[in-house]
């Protein structure tokens, strides 16, 4: 497996892009429609929110997905299409309606998405003409992925992409994928959107599966502000325009799921460097744990303590706030038995702590957190960002 | 029952305390050590921290109670003797052997408390010489209480008590507590500690029960930051020194039990509202859910969601934040039927916003989030802070 330098959504073969810019996002100049087409019907799965305020156009989406089918992603940004209600419904099927007449395919071969305020309808003659615009612009040049890149973002500071190429039996095959995302959720700017392509041949229902375990692996490992949106989609399609089969299994299967890994953890941790706010990346391994559940619950505890975020904002290496996290998150440990590494240095051994100095470790943009509870031998990796006041500027100061 | 101005653990009968300062806490003139010695052995019986990492105090009282022979309870401020290993049992053990001997009692009959910084051991000499000064300054006038209260703080930026009276067949009751704590759990200064003392008679094991209750309906229904720390008890004490017996049911039981509430509810919404950089006390209630754990569970996802905290700061009558936290918190809803009131204005309803402007009812220093999941007829309340930059301020900009 190689990175492709720059790569994007159109790193892999058959595929098309294009992008416009309707007026839903009031900024000046900036897009805000997306629209991705493949040149044939192709196989995606997709994961949602578990948030049981689910947006429209995931509800859509779910009724069509998995599919081998699938011909289109529309996406507008700038409005969630979130509590809309019976209205909501109709103008997700409406969004699809009209790109399946543009690209001459059914509305059930077209995924939609919606990113940014909720509560308001869609304005569906902005995002016609976008839809169209978009439409009309369509190309393979990678111009038109740096387009749509920028055509999803709300409160992102800059777009994010991610490109592979791996090998299944001598062919080449890519998987590339573009996300959104800084906060969870902010109903003024909604949601974690991410989208991978991949020419690889495979049906939906195996890809569903590599999806699943992928997103639980990567996606699901991240946390901004443990808020999770009404509209969150990880949607994958398959081209099959490598003219490689996925195998069942061997090299060529765990070729390809690794790839896939590789390319949605890129796009998780950039979402957690882009989160609102954010100055650090932070990084928490738990090893020891009795399973894979607790280790993740340990890691979910520590990433979302406002006081680990706190500390490790301002330069603390406060072994005392990561443990006390570990032991009320519900995990099983031997107080004893854990031990604690910042960025490599042994803080807290055996219950007591070491004295040893990790300032320098958690000085820098990555911080890494190793917690041994100990008890097992299951382990799980979660991702964050510190917390500092701009976090609250962004939230506080903004109204609806 | 009756509110008892400026009431306080010395308020119900059969009680002394005593206060000093030995300099386990750096801050100039402040005191840092607190006794309350029970005239005969007492009832009492207490709820701890869930975190693993209990402190050695916590697994001393652990170990006593529930008791019907408690004489004492002795606490520090400014260590927290919690991750100090096998010194910091022996250092608890030694308290309270020390605290005995001067009341002339067993060990066992005196309750131990610390709140401070952790992982450094108890300056022994210190606070041999604080529980001699304080014993020697044993009072039952509330002067004594006064200084007590000061003498638990840690960030805190006043003291916290509250009491009452009750009748049980006739006979006057008090209920009077004072506690500590405004971040859940912060190493330099950890730790929510609250003492009620009574007057009533009652027997142990009874009172365990009644104060795991009570704790479940305020303590543990209040949140901060969501941590939790290594030391968190709450200890009630009853003296028995009223002459009135608690009753194993009917009215005289419903009035202690209502006092005991009052007491802890008062205390507990003390802590929130001087909690680290707040401005508000939200009250969130949920009501229509399938059962108390699943109305607890969405209440607790609203009040720690960063979101809904840094809304509210800004005075935003975010309703898509507090929605979004119900739909992601496990808790069973049908959104269609999810109804929000803002300080009684209905802004959400039917799955769609009502338009209605609620900002006057997030503005002031009391915010009530009112909001119905429409599949059952549970409720629970939590009680939580806004968020502010100075929260991020007292974490942050402090090193261990």
């Amino acid at each position: 497996m190689k990175a492709i330098e720059h790569g994007s959504i159109l790193s892999p073969r058959g595929f098309r892009a294009g992008f416009s810019r309707c007026g839903i996002k009031t900024a000046a100049g900036v897009p805000d429609v997306a629209l991705l087409v493949s040149d044939t019907p192709a196989a995606a799965a997709a994961v949602f929110t578990t948030n049981k305020f689910a947006a429209a156009p995931v509800q859509w989406d779910r009724s069509i997905l998995p599919t081998d089918r699938l011909r289109a992603v529309v996406v507008n940004s700038g409005n969630a299409n979130a509590c809309t209600g019976e209205r909501g419904m109709k103008d997700a099927r409406a969004t699809a309606a009209l790109v399946a007449s543009l690209v001459g395919c059914k509305p059930r071969q077209v995924a939609v998405a919606s990113t940014g305020i909720i509560g308001h309808p869609l304005p569906m003659a902005k995002l016609t003409r976008g839809a169209r615009d978009a439409f009309a612009a369509l190309s393979a040049a990678q111009a038109a992925a740096r387009g749509a890149e920028r055509a999803i973002m709300t409160t992102d500071t800059r777009p994010k992409s991610s490109a592979v190429e791996t090998k299944i039996g001598g062919k080449a095959v890519r998987v590339g994928g573009m996300c959104k995302g800084s906060g969870m959720i902010s109903p003024r700017m909604a949601t974690m959107l991410a989208f991978v392509t991949t020419d690889v041949q495979a049906g939906a229902a195996r890809l569903a599966r590599i999806v699943k375990r992928a997103a639980d692996q990567t996606f699901n490992r991240i946390t901004v502000d443990g808020d999770s949106s009404t509209n969150d989609t990880v949607l994958v399609i398959a081209s099959g325009a490598s003219g490689a089969a996925l195998p069942a299994s061997g090299a060529g299967a765990r070729a390809f799921e690794q790839a896939l890994l590789h390319v949605m953890r890129d796009l998780s941790r950039q979402i957690v460097r882009d989160g609102e706010g954010a100055t650090k990346l932070i990084e928490i391994t738990v090893t020891g744990a009795r399973s894979e559940a607790d280790a993740a619950r340990a890691a979910r505890a520590i990433a979302n303590s406002p006081l680990v975020k706190c500390a490790v904002h301002g330069g603390d290496p406060n072994w005392g706030r990561i443990v006390c996290a570990a032991g009320y998150s519900g995990a099983d440990l031997a107080p004893q038995k854990v031990r604690l590494d910042l960025g490599g240095v042994t803080v807290f051994r055996r219950g007591l702590p070491t004295g040893a100095d990790a300032a320098r470790e958690v000085a820098g943009k990555d911080v890494q957190v190793l917690i041994h509870l100990g008890v097992g031998t299951s382990m799980a990796t979660v991702w964050t960002c510190d917390l500092s006041k701009d976090y609250i500027t962004i939230n506080a100061e903004y109204h609806t």
